[in-house]
Formats: structure tokens, sequence, C-alpha cells
């Protein structure tokens, strides 16, 4: 199919990605993680996120939020969470299955966030055997919607979290279209805060597939490699997931990549702002637009660009920018959307 | 490092594999299998396999054991295997996280067979609530050991789970090898003996990355998608694993580069075989070599190319070869085995 | 301790149900259900609910719904629930750890009551392998906070899950109390309205120990016994739960004890409904009375009658009434909020 | 049924156990084990079994097992235990449910006992990742025979499991028995061997329901609490079950049930062991006896005393005691054998 604005999923792998799988094709090297393309990897995930880091390498965004929940948790524990995260609504039961553990789903606003309070009112019941025990809080940054979490919203959740010794894991499945709205280094938006456990996603950057898991300190992460087995997430060629992420972060590819994509969404915003039947319901912040569209233009639109449906209810629609989106298509939409404003 | 004889999973893709993924990398696709990728490469497993065939393809070779089995298994089930089964000794505890089902290990005999008196003997309890209860039967084709069992084997055991109800799970991760060895089609050597669920492998035989699992008739397929996803075996860029497959099929790509694989073992084979102080342990019938060695040449030997000591206590080694092996490096081995042989 | 309102746990045993236990001792009997105290125990639930009733006996309340709810899922489904219900709040991960599957919290109303248009709102994304598919909905009746639905709002609950495909649970911990507050027969009240599965309360109705669980048709217990003995809810001396409910049902000793206990609750509802200083915060139906009181009168209360406190931010407290509860100590704990009202 | 010897589950409940729990049913009580009861109850284990324990009580055997285990395992642990033990062949999949980790059966002697070379070659693939890595041994005392290890082989086994650093656990579902049999104190035949994580019988030896779980210093229970309520082993009215515990140890009960079990089947041993057509197929040291007798006596002998047919194939029969066999049960069956034998 021709190049839409439905996910960040339906685009391909960033050439750079192709160049690495090629190189780290030319000899033999050691499965399951322990050849020397996941230890360089491993090193430029350090200068980046500073020292003392536990990482490894996944196949997907799933396992990449449930291995890492999972390496701290028992399975008496509860995990607070977003009722609009991907962790909640879009990983079917992965989360319980493999956790054991009990998703508690917090209230969000209309930017899609979790307020202070919303969390802080949802710590109850500390050392009530009846009651399934908080232990790990869970946060995607940017949201569901697309917004992104300032620094000082982040300190302070932490600090909320640190006073009930509740575990910070972050999804950060988009995490580098982050890094570029907050405008902060990877280390100023995660470790920085306080943040424990990290999924750093790859595979909607422009990788063929794979995710990182980070460990920030090696509290939680002493039993890695059995878990790692144990949830299937454990690649074999690890070396071909570990190959394109270094190249990621060492060439900074990952900056070209993401301000590209947040560029094209703002493109988008900036060209559709003002039309009066449109509603854009989120502020946007990374490399996705929502807006509410009148429902008869749904299918005309789709027609030319294929696009979500977010909700149905309301008829809020996500127009999904990524790495190759092009000037040209978010300008040709603009032009339709407008055509169809003066129909 | 330098090409082996370590594994199969050391070695690197086929260029045509990496072909395909260039080629799926043209134009944006649906995620999650809904692209045409994904529906071309179903079709040639229908193909290959018959038709009436369900086909999913997953990140890693314990996925799709685990997915198969459980599609098939109830929590309070339990599931036959061979005590030396990749599913029994390698994949730590996924298969009981993801099916809560009991493994229940079958002695092997020299070849690293179940004969069908232990199977049988196996069959007990029906019925019986504080026993777990016998659902599926798992053998692995080529087995660890590098033997192939013949169809008239398959076929004995396949009666024997049918009269006791009992499904019949195929682990192929290295099926390809199994067919060439066995000089019959692959529908020959699965379907119409009676498997009910197959596991394919992808990655060791030259893909990037995937495997396929593949179940003859919907009876246990229905809720695939949901166990997929829960299992965090759903590839959001499925396309690119179908593309691989979709080669391998329709190029008979899987022909030349099992075929090579198994012929590297026999000449190996060949070349060390009179070698008074070599016992070549387990027949070879796919693309390993088994043979205990005198200890003290390990070091001698893996200095030159890399290999797994199977059994310390009997200093059993085993010599794997893959679709990138060269006469070359087979031949060099062999001379250096019989120079430490004269030595 | 001396007599409270704080549980219906904290009550004992009723003599009758000690006698039963005594009659069932005089002999030996088979272990784990296969017995003649269980056959007619069976029987008389068949008399009470209704023929065509699969029934069994379990330790306790979390048992008695997890596996009956375990009986008509699989792990990758969700159910849903109250946000206040015992199943939600009050059984740890238990529900998670033996299904697999997510709950899914439902808002309740000031009665502690889930409305018809959140259930029906709730009921999303069937088909979607993405979100847990909701497969069952778990009603408690009476309610958390002792208020008990109609059968209008059973009825009208039922007609949307029949619609839907969705089974129906209902959490019968307290049941015979309900059946008196809506003055019509156990089966009116589950059965007629179209439940079908039922977790039927003992230990708090006045046994000893021990559950009921109930299937209204065999559609989801073929695998009843199976998952019992997984569950570790299988008594091998299960004839001593069965007697006690035989008698239970058979003598209509429920009927004595839920009335009593209801009666106690109006008692004391009554006696202090008048009282500037205390709101009754949610309908007496059943055998609790839900009152906000001033903070200061806890401990002096409490002193005299144990209780729990419900909410520590309103100050909203419980007063729970059992088969043994005295009209002198109602009536007492009434005389004694009177004086702490007029100090 | 008349008295028998199937099972000491078909017994019933001792006398002093049912006055135990009218005596914990005069007055109210807190729940889940908050009660003097249950303080008291623990006071007396630490008695018998020394000081730092913990202890809790829960419903049944499995219950027991699967907590104690769960409290000290990760789902990516194995368990050793015998293949002929409750634990692997009598409780479902209830271990890998709860505990998520894999069973690994080790083979037993003609006694039904683990030699300590078959437990040293199970210790295998310490720290490798795709193998389930043993955390706990687990042994049965008496074992399922009916035999008994003495303390010296308990020693040797604790000290192999203390060198590679794996928890002791012992199912001690009939753990007074191998007491008497020992003619040792319960603190020797547990903690001062070095096991670590118990599990002690009530059901079996008389009392209605209950099961003990003890562990030996804090080192695993930290977590007891959540787990025994996720494990749905934590009773309401743990007090019934806590009253007859402390009856049972406290006036020395245990001493006269298990003794008089004991002799009971050494009685039965004694008046059949010198008839030919008879083998005494496990030696006889707790309250049961195992023979292989001629098949055509098996439904003759049953009309009269039921019993359970073990195994089949050989027509190994088992005779269980309880302690409420008479000497007149047993003399009447060995008469009845001595007719079938001069028939």
């Amino acid at each position: 199919m021709k190049k839409g604005l439905a996910s960040d999923n339906y685009a391909g792998v960033l050439p750079e990605m192709l160049e690495a799988i090629a190189e780290a094709n030319r000899l033999h090297a050691k499965s399951y993680g322990y050849d020397d393309f996941t230890e360089k990897a491993k090193q430029e995930f350090a200068k980046h996120f500073g020292s003392e880091v536990e990482v490894t390498f996944v196949f997907n965004g799933t396992g990449a939020n449930v291995l890492g929940i999972g390496c701290a948790t028992e399975s008496f524990n509860s995990i607070l969470c977003a009722d609009t995260s991907h962790l909640y609504v879009d990983e079917s039961t992965a989360p319980e299955t493999f956790t054991g553990c009990r998703l508690i789903p917090l209230a969000t606003n209309g930017e899609g966030k979790m307020e202070i309070e919303t969390i802080r009112n949802s710590i109850i019941r500390r050392g009530d055997e009846h009651y399934p025990q908080i232990k790990v809080f869970s946060i995607a940054q940017p949201t569901e919607y697309g917004t992104v979490y300032t620094r000082e919203e982040l300190l302070s959740i932490s600090k909320l979290l640190k006073e009930h010794n509740i575990i910070f894991h972050m999804d950060g499945a988009r995490l580098f279209n982050a890094a570029i709205s907050l405008k902060c280094s990877l280390k100023e938006m995660t470790r920085d805060i306080g943040v424990d456990i990290l999924s750093v996603g790859g595979t909607k950057i422009g990788l063929l597939f794979g995710e990182a898991v980070v460990f920030f300190g090696n509290k939680y992460s002493q039993n890695l490699r059995y878990r790692q087995k144990q949830s299937m997430q454990l690649p074999s060629k690890m070396r071909f997931i570990s190959a394109q992420f270094y190249r990621l972060l060492q060439d900074e590819i990952w900056v070209k990549s993401a301000a590209h994509a947040n560029q094209m969404a703002i493109r988008l915003f900036e060209g559709v702002k003002d039309i009066q039947k449109i509603k854009i319901s989120r502020t946007v912040q990374a490399n996705s637009v929502f807006a509410i569209i009148p429902a008869q233009w749904n299918e005309l639109l789709q027609d030319q660009t294929s696009f979500h449906i977010w909700n149905e209810k309301t008829n809020e629609v996500r127009w999904m920018c990524a790495f190759d989106t092009e000037e040209k298509n978010v300008d040709e939409f603009i032009s339709a959307i407008h055509k169809l404003d003066n129909a």
C-alpha cells in the first residue's frame, strides 16, 4: 500500500538500519547476545543514558514492557498505569500472563496524562494482603495521544513514587520523539528524572524490528537473562537488533528520524488548525495529530491516505507521521482537507 | 568471529533473505499480519503443506512451540516430550508460563528418539483429575541429536496418539534438514503423517529471524490471533518475516540451504569416521555430527573452529553445519583432526 | 473477643452445622466428593435452583469465584466487575493467577451498583486481538455496600449480556441475605434471571467453612473437576462441607439465619437513622449498615463493639450483622450512639 | 461406607478435634489468622519445632506444598522431586499454575526413595538461562510408599543441597507417622536436618481439615501473607484450623493417633508377611502396607474392606491404616486373606 498516516508500524525500515544488518552479517557471531555487536550497542547506551545501566534487546514493545516490569515484580503485586496506555489496552493479557500482576488503570485528563493527584489517590492499602500490592508505576512518554510529559511533571511524579517506594517504569515506544519534543537528552528525560526501568522503542523509529530494555542501576536486573529467556524474548541472533541500535545511537540517526517525524506532525497541524470544522483534540507535541473531523470526511480522506478512526463516537482520528513521511504527503493531505472544507 | 561449527544460530542470513526484506521495504504495509506479503506467504505454505492450513509467523522457536501448544491446551493439561528435547531442556519455563501445562519428559534411546513403547507407557490416568491430563505429544524432527524419525516411525506414533485422542505436535526447528534427509516433501513428513500442529524453523535455515506455526485443519487455531498477541509473539512488522518465508518456499531456497548443510555434515562424518580415537555417537542424518573425542583435543580444535561440548562427562561434542559452511572449512577441520590423531 | 459488628467472618458456626459435621463423621466416606453426603447436597441444590445444575463445594469465597470464572475463560479474556467488588479489591491477584485474565473495573454509583449504561459502554473492541476479550461479567449480590440489585435490574443486565454473548457470573457470598431481602426464591434471583455461574457463600451464613459453585446447564462445567483440583480447591474430606450445605438448604436454616441477620441490620438502622450527626450512606437492604459518623466517635464506640472504618477520608463505617447478632447487642449499640449524640 | 483401608482421607475426624472446634466457637474472633487461637497454635509449633519459625495454616495439602514452595521460588526456577511423589503425580498442575516453575521428576528406587547419586546428577546447568534454574528440592517424608528416610539419609541430602544453595522442602502430609517411625522428635527430623520449608499434614492424622506450612528462619516467609491470600489458601475463619493444631500438638494427640495407625500397619504386615502368594513390596515403616497380591483376590477382598489397587500391571495394592483403624478390622482382614490363600 502507498504511504499514509495510519501508523509508524506501517512505515518500513530506515536504510541505515538495513546497512547495519548487512554489516552484522559478514561474519559468524555468538548467539543469544554474547556477541560483539551487542557489547558495543550496550556501550552506546551507557554513553547516552549514563554508566551503570543494564541493557538488553528484545523483539517487540510488549515484550520490552512486560520483561522490564516482570523483573521488578512478584505475582501478588499490582502496576499503576494510564487507562489509555498501550500497556493497558493494546497488549492483550500479556502483562498478566507473564508477570501475574494486576494492572490498575488510572484516569487520564484530556491530554491523555495522569495527574499527580490521581496517582497519589491510587496508592492505597499498603501492606494489606487482600489487595494487590502496588509495586510499579508505568508511564508512556509520549502518551498514546502524542502528548509529552514535561520534565517538571515527571519529577513530581518521581518524587511521589520514591516516597512510597514504587518503581518508576517508562514505556518509551516513541521515546526519541519525546526527547526531540522536550529538547533534552535521553538521559535528562529518564535517568535524571528517576526512572528505574525503561523500554526504548526501535520499531517505530525505523528499525526492522527490536526494542531495548534499560535498567538504571542493577537492583532489578539480577535475573534479567533468566526472565528474558522465559518470556520468549531472547533472540538467538540478537546481534541483528544490537547492530541497528548501535547505529541508531552512534550516528544520531534517531535525532534525524524523530525530528523529521515530529516536524511533519507540526506541519500537518499548522495546515489544518484554522479549519472551523476540525477540532484539534490533543496538543501536538510529538509525531501525531489527533483531531475531531466530520464523519462524512472519513472515507473520502482515507481513499487518499490511510489513517485510524481513534474514537468512533466522537469521530476523533489519528494522523501519525513517521521517518518517511514526506512534506509532499502532508501538503497533499492538507489540500484534500481544505477541499472538503470548502465543498 | 570466524566461521565455525558451533551453531546454525551463529551463522548469519542468506543473501536471498536480505533481498526479500529489501523488497518488502519498498512500500508501506498494514501491521500485525494484515498485509499482502503475509497473505502470499500463507498461500505458499498451502502449496507446500496442503490446503486448509492455518499459518502465522512469530519471532523465535520457543515462541513457535509455545504458541502452537498453547492454542491446543488448557492449563490442567500435560505435554509429553523427549527428555532431551529443546522444548524440555532449552526453553526455560516458557512452556509452563504461557500454557500453564506440565511437561512430562520421556526417556530417549541412544539415537535421541522416543520409542513407541515408551510413549505408550506414558499414557496413563486418563480422566483422573489428580493427574495433569495428557493433551499433546511433541516430537522434534530432526531430534536434538541430528537423527531423523522415519516416516514409518512417525506413522506408528501418530496411530497411537489418535487412538488416545492426543494432539501431535512437531517441533521443526530444522524441519527442512529432515525433509532433505528423508527425501520426502514437507507435506509427506507432517500433514500426511497426522501431525496436527507444526513449528517450522526459519532462523536456523538462514532467515534473519522468524519461525512459522502451522495448524493442519482449523480445530486448534480458533483463538490463534488472541493467543499470539498474548504470548508477545505478534510482530507489528510481520511482513518482514513473511517475505522471507515466501522467498524461502517459493524459490525452493530451503532445498538448497538444507541440502548443503546436510552434505557438509556427511562430508565431515566421512572424513573422520575411520579415526579410531573418535566415536561417532549418533547416526548422522541431518546437518550435525555428534562424536566422542579425546578431551585433550577440545582446546586445540576449538582454537581453529568453534563447537560445543555437548556432554562434559563423556566429552561428546557437536559439530553443526549451516547453509554457509564451506567445503574448505570442513576439509580443514578434518585435516586438523587427522593431525591430532597422528600426533 | 466478644460479639461485635465487625464482620460475619468474626461470627462462629451455627450449631446445626456442627451437628451436620458430627453426623458426617460417623462412618468412613470416599474422598474428593465421591461420597453420599456430597451427592445428597447436590440434589438439594437441584431442588432449590432447578434441575440440570452442576454443583461443587470449595474451601472459600475467593476459591468459589475464581474456580467458577476459570472454568468459563481462556487466559486472553477479560472479566467485567464492579470497582468496589470483593473480586476486584479483596482477593489479591488470585483471579489473575488462576484464570490469567484481566479484571476490568466498572464504576459504581452511590449504592455500590453498576448501572446498565456503564456496563454497555464497557463492552468494546470485540474481536480485536490487542484487547483482552471480554468473556464474563461478574456481579456481587448483595453488593459490598449491602445493597441489593432488584430482579428488574438483573434482568436488564442479563439481556444486555446475552446480546453480546457474555457469561453472567454472580458472586453470592451473601446470596441468602439478598434472597430474603428481595422476598424471592434462590432460583428466581439466579437461574431465572439468566445467571450462568454462581458462587454461594456458606462461611458468612454460619458454616464452619465452605462455599458452593453452581453452574446452570453444563456448558462451562465440562472441565470442572480438573480445574477444581488444579486450583487447590478440591477438599479431600469434601463431605464435611457437603453435609453442612445439605442441612442448610434441606432444613431451610439459611432462611432463619439470613432473615435474622437482615432484621438486626434494619433494627440498627431504625435506631439511628434520625440522628442528625449520622448519615446513613447506603440503603440498608441486607445485613449491613453503612453510615458516616463523627470521627471522634470511632474509638469510643469500638471500645464497646468492634466494627470497620470503611473509608477513612469520609469516616464511613460498616456495621455488619450476623446470624448470632442479638437484639440486646444492637440495642446496646444504639444506646451508646445516642449517648454520644447527646453528649 | 464402613471402615476400610482405602485412605486416611476416608477416615473421619478425631473427637478431640471436634471438641477443639466447639471450644473455638464460643466467642467471636478476628478473621484471617489475626486471632488468639492462631497465635497460641503458632507458639505450640515453636515449642515443637524450635523458635524462629514462621507458621501459617491452610486448607489442604496441595495448598501447603504449593504455598511453601511458591514463597521461595521465581517463575524461571525448577523444583526437584520424586517421580512418584504426591507433588508430582497427584496435584494436577497446581504447582505450575501457582509457582510457574518446572517440576523435574527424579527416579526413585524400590523403596520409593530418591538416592543421593540421583539427586547429585540432577543438579545441572547452574546459571544457564536456557534451563529452568533449580531452586528447591522437595522430599516426602514418609514417601508415597510408606517408607521413611532415615535421619542419616536426610542429612546427607541436606549437605548436598547446602553445597549447591538449593532449598530443602519437606512434604510432611504424614509427618507424624514418620516421627513415630524414626522414634525422634518433630524437630530432629526437620529443622535439625536442615529442612527450610515444611508442610505438616493435619487432615490425614485426623483433623476435620487443615494443614500447616512451617518456615525455619524467616528468609523465605517475607511475603507469606501476600502469597497465602493470592493462592486462595487464607481461611477467613482460620481459628478453626489453628484450634485443632493447637490441641493436636499441645495434648500430644498426634503421638497417639500416629502411633496407633503405624501399629495397625505393622499388625497387618505381621499377619500376612508369611503368605507365599503375597509379596510385601515395600518395607513397612509408617501407616501403610504395599503388597503384590493375586489379582483374582481384589474383588473378594474389596467386598469386605475397601483399598486401592496402586499398580494395575503388577497388582500391587495399598492398605492404609488410620487413627480409627481397629485391631478387629485388621484381624478380620488378615483372616479373609488367609482364607483366600487356603482356598
